[in-house]
């Protein structure tokens, strides 16, 4: 046989495979005529895409042998799941991984019945699946995770197919620009396959409905090459697709060695749902948008649709490509790539395997000086903008920081000291920190920021994603969908666990000096909670040197989602190196300096989370020692929020005994949180003292004003503190009474100050903590 | 003065305005030399888009009083507030709307000193702005929103600036191509105008930086007809914009008469921080990243800043253009549309003002006949579909239907017997449903659905976006941004209410036999209630008949956010339409013929919320009253889940008498729950019951299986309900340990009949109420 009838056997093998797992519970190979005890009782899987997938992946299979190519695939309508599963098995690697679906009839039996069916696997392109790193469940991402894997990645290929619904959502659309942070010395190629099968799911696709020659200047205008692939005649498309790689491989390595400056890219039009039925009763079928799930409604019941369905099933020619046991012929397996070149059984699409452990500097050599507790200010992100620095110098090809443009305006600039910006568009001279191999990944796109990262984590690299906290909600979707990659790839034994996606958050909710409204939003944080404790981990350091321990922490993880959420505003630096160390591996901690009720119970607790109302509750209770001296005070501050849900609902959970012992179960604990305030509710509700507990924090008030104007609108400040304490505080109320006015007067007094200076008083903004005679 | 000469005075006085309100609290027209106290203490705003702005807004203003043109104007980097402030007291709306913001050298000293100042204005194109629908906090959104409020009006021009940033987001990079959803005849005109001023933050823009001939390549493949505007002399390119305006709006006008296809957009290419200071410290400013915030940052203290910042404003001539008093001088005042032809006084720029109610058939005439209680099923969003279609019907310029491609397989296809999906490009014999002016509008970006639509209702119009829920997280952060909005405009007398932005959520994450994992997430709920009571609403009808009095209301609400989850999926019929009317007004209540404690203390409390639930407590109910006939239960129905609130939290919040009342304070409480069970612990946790409340719901648990499968894996099944009553009535547990063992052993049937058969058992699938001898 020639390589195109090669390809084509194997085409046809792999679609008679994609249909045998939306159909058939039986009767593999159809040995006998189709009764309907062989089909599925419930038909779900999408035939639309699948054949345009297979297609793609026999063709750039040989591309592999030939040129001895390292590429991976992407498939961005990842319900095309059963292309995937097929290739995986005809290349061998399904069975290494699952030997319960050997490479025979029997097996090819399992490999139907498991598809879409209960216990059996999911439908996408999930994690089960050998050789994916992309489940394409929620569609928009495909493009900027091949990117994210070609990154640092030289001689990779990842081919991309992106559908043409896809292409109509805003990630998909920014995402062609990646190709100007791309370096063609040190990062690998990706080949767009645009595949316009022209519908989505009822309706047309736009790119698939412009003028071809629109079309053609929208990808030229991306910067791209555009070859075209368009037919339905399967003897001359291959013809076409086989040409079109050769010449599109070659300009890959054109550029490659410096000689073309654009990359390829590829339009393949074909029909939706290739070969299958032409028309299903009266109406047609292939070519449109009936095609899109199962062409083939009532195959269980009506004769004639499962007469239809064996047709086309035969219409493959089983015998040609299976032997009677239902192995593949030889001229599948011997034409499909060897070992780890196979796109189904490629390291880089199970990163873990290729994971090296950072090299990470001493972050206590990066440490702010503590000589007296809270007495002196740091900026938080411009401290770990040190160690950043060096730890980027330290992994010059697998640490990558990605960002909206915030690397500076968050304060890490330490960083530019030792890399640039990746850019391979013009540069000015009035540009600063841009080159070609910069570590650091500035674009106006979260998504892209976000796709980029998790697809260079799921190669097996390492990152930090460094957001305003109110946008990083661009992204919510997209944490979701990687967070439930990790959790079902924990259950996968021979998906190698991955470097963590590591979030910081700065210019949080609380200092939108700038901005105001539109700029605060603490809410990131109950997305993250509501996925599976097991994958995530919540952050919020007070201070620098809190800051360092628990981002070496999190770089040194794997498998979870790690959200640190710190200032870059000047903060008082609260903990000496080694308090911070041990504070953070509590997780949560008495502030001893800022409490008076050792050897005896406390009256109230205040607890705090964030850098801000730590601040504030440390004036609160300065205020309280000040003024009612003889009121037992316990300050507990919390890092790692997952502490305080119980041990059954996350590891980090704190164990009641404990909780009950910090917090107590009868004294008022005064909680001032960073965020919205009942997350610490939903957090704590099981808790003993759980009536007893009082938050504050965000409450959607707010606008473009000073940081003390807005803890005062929102309750959380020094002074309306003090007041929660007087007014839960068993009969402190009468006693306190003038103090609590004197409080209502201090707010009125600040927020008069604002109004007519424009800043805060200065007793509030310059407040630092004075140690007291009866203290330690 | 000749009409450049005009727009220059004009465009300085702009200029002028918006570097006052950045640094100044005093001395506004400079009739002294600059003090330090003349100067704000904390300088915060944006000045390095605000030229840019300026300068489109004054040539737009002699376009539309030449052509008596209709037109709004939307501010993509709307941190550019100072502009559009400045321009609406250049034409006298600013006064109009604030009189304490006279026109004249008082007025222009507090205009000044408001803006970014505590108790001020916010420092953005805020809802606070007059003119302004698009406050342009979080970029991505300026060119969707345009579009939006461009549909349905036909002689508008939407004049669109985007930066140059904002334009590398993923919504704004996908909503080039809303032209193919824009009827030329029905609907108005897009102006994108792409404000090149080669920088974000601190970094280049991708479009500044690629070659020429390849952006003009991206913008005809987005379909459009791109004329370049660029240099730096004002002179030279006052003329050079006027003309091109010239042409783009005569083209405009032959796209409206049909004798063009394509639209015109503007590349404006002009520096950063135009007119502003050049060289500060040595360093170059104008025309670089220095530029985007506040050029001279040390104004206050160092004399040389402060010196310079007056030069820069002196530069501008303000004796030219303000009189003594402080009034814009005839050249500008009457150089101004008038009245409603101001962009800052448009009123499709406060759409409330044009708001129509909508027509709305009698939601009565689609109720589902219910002869008894659970005994058939009805597809909820089937049924609603008829009532869409006749709201359609009834109001056909100003309803939309917005999804991603989802209206058919949401099941509302009813709605195409009346309309069609908009589609403005080719068309095929296979499609079905296109049409130029369809009220339904299907692109695979919820962006742009969301986009489109939010603009659309702030222009004084009505819609709806049905969405799978899972992927509406896609659009958490525009709904904040919009909830923010409603929620800041509540507080502006002039703004008038404008409809409400309702969601329907199907294809909810208990019915995603077809998809799996990746379609599971009922968390947009949580996003939803963290924004402020008073414009957040959720809704659960458990039926056909409930959603139709559901959707109605919400038609009917001004300034919320509605959020409605129903099932497309057939589900039981629970009310008559009597008893559905009356059960949503209530907005829950008991059920009483699936409760058997009437006159007598329950012995445990069936609380369910959302379709499937509520399934699973029924037939929970159905068992406790075959095997444990003494047990008294009630069941309660939640549709509004606002309800669960105390009223201080909410304005649909339940007086704790009467949550007591219907919730007992010392029974044990089965919550039977949509979504992420923790959210009714939020939303309960003051409530006296709440430590006997015990809550299922979705845990994150789930792939492709069968709906009861599905339940099982979150414990939210039938079986599993009883189970839990008998753990947490007292002395329950020991009479009951068989009936225990049993509900353990149906549920190992049930998973068992799963994996072998590939679908859920008949008994369980099939299951209805059946009414006992002991009801009513
Ligand atoms: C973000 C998102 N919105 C909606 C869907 C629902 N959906 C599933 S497949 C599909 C159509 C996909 O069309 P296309 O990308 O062209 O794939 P193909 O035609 O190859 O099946 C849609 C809208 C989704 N998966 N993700
Ligand atoms: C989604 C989002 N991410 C990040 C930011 C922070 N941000 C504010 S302005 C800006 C740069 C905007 O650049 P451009 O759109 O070109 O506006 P201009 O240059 O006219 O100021 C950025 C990144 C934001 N406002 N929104
Ligand atoms: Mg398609
Ligand atoms: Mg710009």
């Amino acid at each position: 046989m020639d390589a195109l009838e090669l390809i084509d056997v194997y085409w046809r093998a792999a679609n008679y495979l994609s249909v045998g797992q939306i159909y058939l519970l039986d009767n593999p190979l159809l040995t006998e005529p189709l009764r309907p005890e062989h089909i599925k009782p419930r038909l779900l899987g999408h035939w639309g895409t699948t054949p345009g997938l297979n297609f793609c992946f026999v063709h750039l299979n040989r591309i592999i042998r030939e040129r001895d190519q390292d590429m991976i695939y992407i498939a961005g309508p990842g319900h095309g799941g059963p292309a995937a599963v097929a290739h995986a098995w005809l290349e061998g690697s399904y069975t290494e991984k699952y030997p319960e679906i050997t490479q025979d009839a029997e097996g090819m039996r399992r490999l139907f019945r498991q598809f879409s069916f209960p216990g059996g696997i999911p439908s996408h392109v999930a994690p089960e699946t050998p050789g994916s790193i992309h489940e394409g469940g929620e569609l928009g991402y495909a493009l900027a995770h091949a990117y994210g894997a070609a990154f640092d990645n030289p001689d990779l290929v990842v081919a991309c197919v992106i559908g043409d619904g896809e292409a109509e959502t805003g990630p998909l659309a920014a995402s062609w620009h990646s190709n100007k942070f791309l370096d063609r010395s040190s990062d690998g190629v990706v080949l767009p396959i645009l595949h316009l099968n022209g519908y989505k799911i009822a309706n047309p696709t736009v790119l698939a409905r412009i003028p071809e020659e629109e079309l053609v200047k929208l990808m030229e205008g991306y910067g791209y090459r555009p070859h075209i692939v368009s037919g339905d005649d399967p003897a001359v498309m291959h013809a076409l697709m086989a040409e079109t790689l050769d010449t599109v491989f070659d300009q890959i390595a054109e550029f490659k060695h410096g000689s073309a400056d654009r990359l390829p890219m590829i339009i393949l039009r074909t029909p939706k749902g290739w070969t299958g039925p032409a028309i299903v009763d009266g109406v047609p079928v292939e070519g449109t948008w009936r095609a899109h799930q199962v062409p083939l409604a009532a195959v269980r019941d009506n004769d004639e649709h499962r007469a239809m369905l064996e047709e086309w099933m035969r219409s493959y020619r089983p015998n040609e490509l299976f032997d009677p046991e239902g192995r593949p012929v030889a001229a599948i397996t011997e034409t499909v790539p060897e070992g780890p070149r196979r796109m189904s059984a490629n390291p880089h699409a199970n990163g873990g395997e290729l994971l090296r452990p950072l090299l990470l500097p001493d972050f206590r050599d990066y440490a702010v000086e503590v000589k007296a507790p809270a007495a002196a200010h740091s900026e938080p992100t411009r401290v770990l903008g040190g160690f950043l620095r060096d730890v980027i110098a330290a992994n010059p090809v697998d640490f990558r920081l990605m960002g909206p443009d915030e690397t500076a305006s968050n304060r890490l600039s330490a960083v530019f000291e030792v890399t640039d910006r990746a850019w391979h568009a013009e540069t000015l001279p009035t540009d600063e920190n841009l080159s070609s191999d910069g570590r650091v990944m500035e674009v106006l796109s979260e998504h892209l920021c976000q796709g980029w990262l998790e697809a260079y984590l799921l190669t097996g690299r390492h990152g930090l994603f460094n957001s305003y906290e109110a946008f990083v909600h661009i992204v919510d979707a997209m944490f979701n969908q990687h967070a439930k990659w990790l959790q079902a790839s924990k259950k996968i034994p021979w998906r190698r666990p991955v470097a963590s996606l590591n979030y910081l958050l700065s210019s949080h909710v609380w200092r939108q000096d700038h901005n105001g409204f539109t700029h605060q939003d603490p809410g990131f944080l109950d997305v993250v909670v509501n996925k599976k404790a097991e994958v995530v981990r919540v952050y919020l350091p007070p201070d620098a040197n809190t800051l360092l321990s628990v981002a070496d922490h999190c770089l040194r993880s794997r498998d979870y989602v790690n959200v640190i959420v710190a200032g870059k505003q000047p903060v008082l630096d609260l903990f000496t190196m080694d308090e911070a160390v041990a504070h953070c591996t509590r997780g949560l901690g008495i502030i001893d300096w800022a409490s008076n009720d050792e050897g005896a119970e406390p009256d109230v607790v205040l607890a705090c989370a964030g850098d801000v109302p730590t601040l504030e509750t440390l004036a609160a209770a300065a205020l309280l020692r000040e003024h009612l001296p003889e009121l037992k005070v316990r300050v507990v501050n919390i890092v790692d929020l997952m502490r305080l849900q119980p041990p059954s609902e996350h590891p980090h959970g704190m164990s009641d005994d404990q909780f009950d012992a910090l917090f107590t179960t009868d004294k008022p604990i005064i909680f001032n949180f960073h965020g919205y305030p009942w997350l610490i509710h939903r957090l704590t509700y099981r808790r003993t003292g759980h009536g007893n507990l009082h938050v504050r924090g965000y409450k959607e008030e707010g606008t473009t004003t000073t940081p003390f104007d807005m803890a005062m609108l929102n309750d959380i400040d020094r002074y309306h503190l003090v007041m929660d304490v007087i007014d839960r505080v068993p009969e402190l109320g009468e006693r306190a009474a003038h103090l609590r006015q004197r409080m209502v007067d201090a707010r009125l007094r600040a927020r008069a100050h604002t109004r007519e200076y424009g800043e805060d008083l200065p007793e509030v903004r310059d407040w630092t903590w004075t140690p007291h005679a009866d203290a330690r």
